[in-house]
């Protein structure tokens, strides 16, 4: 299969369509489960799949840390390694080595580092990481950047950016092109809008098969997020997907989407669900509190995820507060469940036109807040 | 439905059959997975079932901890809280009073002790354990009794089973009779046969709808359990299923269908699964050592299980190492359908009259020890 984009629908600056690759294709907008070291944590593939995930998200640094990649390799490659057939898209690592390793040399030719699992000494540049995204064979393999930091002077996102650009050309170069394979560059420029159009156009000139853009959901808020995004699609060209790193929350996709964005991951529906923090339309609830101990009813009545289906508040109130595991799956798998409902929903919205009254919509049923605890419930007959 | 055992076969002691209760049937000799906190650890009610599990035993001593059992009867029964609606067997909370708990009192009437989570004084009787069983609705419900500590002498072990068959006398009568739903008395006695005896006789003449032996599997060894057993069973009644409490590795269960016993419990599969190690006809073997982490082979090829069926030995140990979820998940799913297969082929070997060849060949596979590692595979074309 060859790789390609196609948009079935527009709406505004949103659009509707279809990521086609090696190993499947990608319903867009898609938001891509992370599955950190080659598993998205507490769930099977086949719940993944279940969930309605076309894609998942593997992370470079971790996983040639530890198994290591070419172990992985040589054990078949990740889908193989992780029993997920479908399309896989991996990080460049860059983001965890600026984020989790020790000590650490950075200089034109790529990055020395320590592994925060065991202290060796590692080393990735834009041709290694290449190399690493090959090796696990990513449907998907994103161009290695510099993470620049925020706030960040304009000088100072300059020069990252400019660098992150010369890199993304080496990573042109190094990138081996295979049926169905896709290398993916990384729009830079930290919060300002010249450099974000000057990023964009140097790798529009490079020519890649997609467009990330890197920096954001970095701290700087949702409305600096959105004026980054305004600030940089326009410069995206239409016939190519174009992916946000890192967003975030329901109501920023939703943000995200109107503003173009096709493709997110994000590792908050995994990372809440196993603390217990639980997404509904009518926005998020903790189900530790005590609240919820006696409550027969579901976390959200229209949700067709298992938890929402066979279990009450009271029961995974129970797994949490006991620390037992099943607690984390039933979590996790509601609410990637919440996520990929979303998608589908946004999907339609633009396909029908109505986007901007589905997003309306969406924001006022998460403004109403969790339903009521049953003991504010009015007793039957009063009033 | 009424509560019943038929036997369908017998071959030497050993017999297979079924038990009937109000939430369906188990076939026999069965092995019970244990659901401690309402919950088979690591694993949905779904895949417990698909490993072949009739029915789950539940903790009454930690639920009524927690969540507790006027909670759980609020919430609709066990059943209903924990989404499993086959049979559940609850224990009397007799053992882990005795072994998780902190101070406490015991005298003739019952039990005070502090709950081990919070400190919570707490009080457990006959009565108490019986009402208890009744609110979480189990369809068997254990008798409430003293657990003999071994070594223990005989006036000691004498005086506790003496206790114990006082209490049972008690749980016969809290005990409400519904239909489908059971009381079950235990056989106490240490290692004395003539203790033995006089306890079972003592229950027989009490009547209960199925015999336990408790007090084993504490220490004593496989031939000092199966001496035990030789000492027992002949004082059971044929009519009615026969229970030996937290037994145990595979090699103990055949042993013990071999001597009559129909049902069986232990978190041997759970527990060994979320550590990592694995159960296979020829052993058992610890994925986290290194020799695995390459290794592109199914932990058994002939295993039915989600985790042979798809993923490597070198994945499992990744998981492992990386102390993901989904490795406890899949090791403890592949542990409890190798132990329902084990029952499966015991059933089978007894409706076909030659167990006794079956646990020949049962322990000679298991001496073989794990498959050599790849490394010391001969070479193609060697020698």
């Amino acid at each position: 299969m060859t790789f390609g984009f196609q948009v079935f629908a527009q709406d505004g600056a949103a659009r509707t369509g279809a990521v086609a690759t090696a190993h499947g294709t990608i319903a867009t907008p898609a938001f891509m489960p992370v599955g950190t070291a080659a598993t998205v944590k507490a769930m099977t593939p086949e719940a993944v799949r279940e969930t309605g995930a076309d894609i998942v998200l593997a992370n470079t640094y971790h996983l040639m840390l530890r198994p290591g990649a070419e172990r992985i390799a040589g054990l078949g490659g990740l889908h193989e390694f992780m029993h997920w057939q479908r399309p896989i898209l991996t990080d460049s690592g860059g983001f965890q080595v600026y984020s989790l390793s020790g000590l650490r040399k950075m200089d034109e030719a790529g990055v020395t580092f320590k592994s925060h699992i065991d202290g060796t000494e590692m080393y990735l540049s834009p041709e290694r990481s290449i190399e690493v995204q090959r090796l696990l064979d990513a449907d998907i393999t994103m161009a290695f950047d510099e993470c620049t930091p925020f706030p960040a002077a304009e000088d100072v996102a300059a020069a990252s950016m400019q660098l992150s650009m010369r890199w993304a050309e080496r990573c042109r170069t190094a990138f081996v092109a295979r049926p169905g394979y896709a290398l993916f560059g990384i729009v830079q420029g930290g919060m300002y809008p010249d450099l974000r159009a000057e990023s964009a156009a140097r790798l529009l000139q490079l020519g890649f098969d997609g467009y990330a853009i890197g920096g954001l959901a970095v701290g700087e808020g949702q409305a600096l997020t959105f004026a980054t995004l305004d600030a940089t699609v326009p410069h995206l060209p239409r016939d190519r997907p174009r992916y946000l790193m890192g967003v975030g929350r329901p109501a920023d996709i939703v943000g995200a989407v109107q503003r173009g964005i096709d493709m997110f991951d994000c590792v908050m529906p995994t990372r809440s669900g196993r603390t217990g923090q639980l997404f509904t339309p009518r926005g998020t609830l903790n189900i530790r509190n005590a609240r919820h101990g006696d409550d027969p009813r579901p976390v959200d009545a229209a949700c067709r995820c298992p938890l929402c289906r066979h279990y009450s508040r009271g029961y995974l109130h129970h797994l949490f507060r006991a620390k037992e595991i099943l607690g984390a799956m039933l979590a996790t798998w509601h609410n990637l469940t919440h996520y990929q409902d979303l998608m589908a929903n946004l999907r339609a919205a633009v396909a029908a036109g109505r986007l901007d009254n589905f997003a309306a919509d969406f924001a006022n049923t998460a403004a109403t807040g969790d339903i009521d605890p049953l003991g504010n419930l009015p007793a039957p007959g009063s009033n």
